[in-house]
């Protein structure tokens, strides 16, 4: 295939398209940013590049964030991990308060606010300085130095994280969160606050489709497995409670965040990179799921 | 690889290991088959077979067919279908009436009983004789004209089957079942009592991972774009309350009955069955669950 | 207090207030009422009647059947009953399949549906003829020998009962439906058909006022203990999701219907019905809590 | 009847009976005391007074503060009060924040955690200092100057109440928390960690039997119908999910407390206090529950 007309095709239907959707505004941050801003950039594990739209603007990547953090979280825990959060994807329209609590206080999966709140928790148990850790992490990976969290949104995500504070206080009743809350919460607003330009996203999500390549990068090692298993956990669990709709769309391990961005790989051929912050009832960016799933349509290449 | 001699190896690992998990016995016809029973049987895109065990012996399929009805409803109303059916995972360790209620009679998925239900309820609309045709459609894709219903299994779920009433009862008073409600679950349990071979259900399930196959078998044809969302919702939904850990530890499609039975394809490599009637709390055969998670870690070859 | 005088005057002011609700149209024959009927009647322990409006036109009493149901039942078993069904309100806005599921098939309380349901089961049990049975003890409570099921009613109710066959298969799925199914659903439709007229309701309900009166009718006996028992579950129970509503509002043990009738009593004092077609959301006649409501504010005369 | 003569006679019966239930140790103040201790305090609308037992010795009355909490915010905020937390029974027996979801952060009744929550925030917002106001009011209702705060159970409760926390970040979220979610912690834990002894609390409650005496201790005044109002509240609401069970066997409003502590009225006669730190699965005194129970019996005398 002729990538680079594969992708331009497509930037440009996406782009005419109905603009459906709205961005995020439950923080000042996230509702400032321009609702039309679009970029699709792709890396492929041969080396190659195709990048188009507004591919070096940055973004808040929000609960993208939360691959990396699992990364950090796998590669210090191992097998471990698994019981204090499962693998199971929560297929729950309202809140997942109601399963934390049936559950006795472990989350289903890894990439839902109260499975990330635990291995926000392991970390802060696990490392010495976290943040900077995640930072070094995520900046190796990019390969980009100027990574930072945004204080801003961290902060703000706190004053009006009330939800997040009632997910993790559910836990810590049941003895699954062993620093204090705060902290927890304090760590979590950070790691989903830094911001990252679809360029970035895109190579810092190479390693988990380049699977021949070792895992090494700021002391987060992963086998060939781990890798493997996140890429699974990706696809059953990484858009909320549009995870199967993704599936069965697209047919790629992939993971979104309220900020409009969306990431995905194909394993053995290439990870891609979307922002659009126009977002759908579910929290996903609806110019980056119809990007996606003409990709894998056009290409007639999805993982299943 | 030597397939041959790694099937072999699994083979003889699981069956020395821990003997877990116990012979589903709601039903006194599944009560009685003798829980040591274990095959593995192996059919690769290239046309190559490898079995082991009792590959021969006929067993109660069970909710493996809830695939082969999914393919014909599909191929009858193509994505007419999603409108009465989702491709969620369901995520709910306890019955699934609760978020049929929540959801207003649509089942999550159609992997799940109720969502089978409406796929029931769709060929006995969209069929003359789904019966006839249903056997026909897996005669066709197993190449063996001797499968057929078991009329005693079928009557004794009937017998027993209060849960799946209510489910049938709940989405009725929703207006998602269009026929007769005891007509639905005569069909939907005479489907279920189907018996197969692990060899038959190797070859059946072949063609979807043959993705650069027609498929046409018995008037059900289906697009390579349908095969490939039949995979992507067997990986999210087939294995109940445990599909996020059997694409963690196997990474596969795949479709387990409490007969005992899993089928799993990897695109464009091999559909592979396996039979070992102990099952776990889940619902799941637990020789089975370790059998492909074996083949997939020593082959280190899923689709992530 | 001249008892005349108030309820003419409650009868006056509601009737000239704000006609809110809708008349109850799930089946033809409940839809076809007249909305403007309003009757009020009120006995007392003493002797007294008063009455007022449409008193003596027959309408259908629905779920008012369920106290006569639970005296019946609680006549025949005593204590044993509350091993199958419960005496807490069920506190549940929208259905109660979901506690039903959770509490393994024991209803919460016997005027909720599935309450009903195993009440209806027990008397099939208990008695030779339970629809006579029923028809006797009713038409004994009231005086009157007239009152009958209506078969069109009954039969209309059964097409449409959806919602109730789930609700009774999935307690059948938990072994605590002891007849068929559909004989229980048949008696349950039948004793929710039954008519009477608001005269005949508010002299069937004196004796659970009147304390110090035997309780005995057509072999249902009762003691003062089990008829302050029956009281306090029509209080805390017998209005739906409007239960406390009602307790606070007006504060006496009652029962309503979706034919618009309602009945309450005050132990030692008085037993009135009321009967209004248009019923808010929650299944309950706006005049008829309007009434009654302002009969214990005029009164200053709740049992609180 | 002799009152005294029925009081010391259920005290002797139910002192002797199986010592089921376990005290309450969740915090360490609670665990270390006497589970053996048992008192019955009695004061009727005539003036007179009967008690027997430990009935001088103070104890913690935890959630029996929450009727004294209602009064006073419903006397600061009329009919306005229900449009933030509801009337009806919570009918839940596990924890309440699935149905706090669900209705969106409006607590189903103000007897609840979350619903004293929601007082608590309303006396921080309406009164200059409520915690002063909080101990005068009840000083003034029991006619005694001595009543605390026990700061110690105040504080234990706080380090350990990570499921308040949880619930009060919940309401936050949906905006039914006006001031900030730790100063609601602080004076809901105080006010819950008053200690008075049987006699003060009987003293305490007979306000709300004596319908015909003005209402009106501490600046806090309530009309006749508020105060039945409240009764209804505790007959419908007070024993968490054991409401029904306590009016169908007892049949009286009233209010328990994890500490064994319980109270109830039976309006225009008498207040009762019974305490036992034993208490059952569903965080109710046993003995308690049994001598009141034998209460209503022996004098056949509930409000039904």
């Amino acid at each position: 295939m002729d990538c680079n007309q594969i992708i331009t095709g497509i930037y440009q239907e996406v782009k005419a398209s109905s603009p459906d959707g709205k961005v995020a505004d439950y923080i000042p941050e996230l509702a400032k940013v321009d609702p039309d801003k679009f970029a699709v950039a792709i890396t492929t594990t041969k080396g190659e590049s195709y990048a188009i739209g507004d591919v070096d603007e940055k973004f808040s990547i929000q609960s993208i964030s939360k691959v990396f953090l699992l990364s950090m979280a796998f590669s210090a825990q191992g097998e471990e991990l698994w019981k204090r959060v499962g693998v199971e994807p929560s297929g729950n329209p309202f809140n997942s308060i109601v399963q934390l609590e049936y559950e006795k206080g472990k989350p289903r999966n890894p990439l839902i606010n109260a499975g990330a709140h635990v291995l926000c928790d392991v970390l802060l148990t696990e490392l010495e300085d976290p943040y900077e850790a995640f930072l070094d992490f995520v900046r190796k990976l990019s390969g980009n130095r100027s990574i930072e969290f945004n204080e801003k949104v961290a902060k703000s995500e706190k004053i009006s994280g009330f939800r997040n504070a009632s997910l993790i206080n559910m836990m810590k009743s049941y003895g699954n969160i062993e620093n204090h809350v705060d902290a927890v919460l304090d760590f979590y607003f950070h790691i989903c606050s830094i911001e990252m330009t679809c360029k970035q996203l895109a190579k810092a999500f190479l390693p988990f489709a380049s699977l021949d390549q070792p895992f090494d990068y700021a002391d987060v090692t992963l086998t060939r497995s781990q890798i493997k298993r996140i890429n699974a956990i990706m696809l059953t669990c990484g858009f909320y409670d549009e995870s199967g709709e993704f599936a069965f769309e697209v047919g790629l391990p992939g993971k979104s965040g309220v900020g409009g961005g969306i990431v995905a790989i194909h394993p053995n051929q290439y990870s891609v990179a979307t922002w659009s912050p126009r977002i759908n009832e579910k929290g996903n960016s609806v110019f980056g799921m119809r990007a996606l799933e003409m990709l894998t349509t056009k290409t007639e290449n999805s993982i299943f």
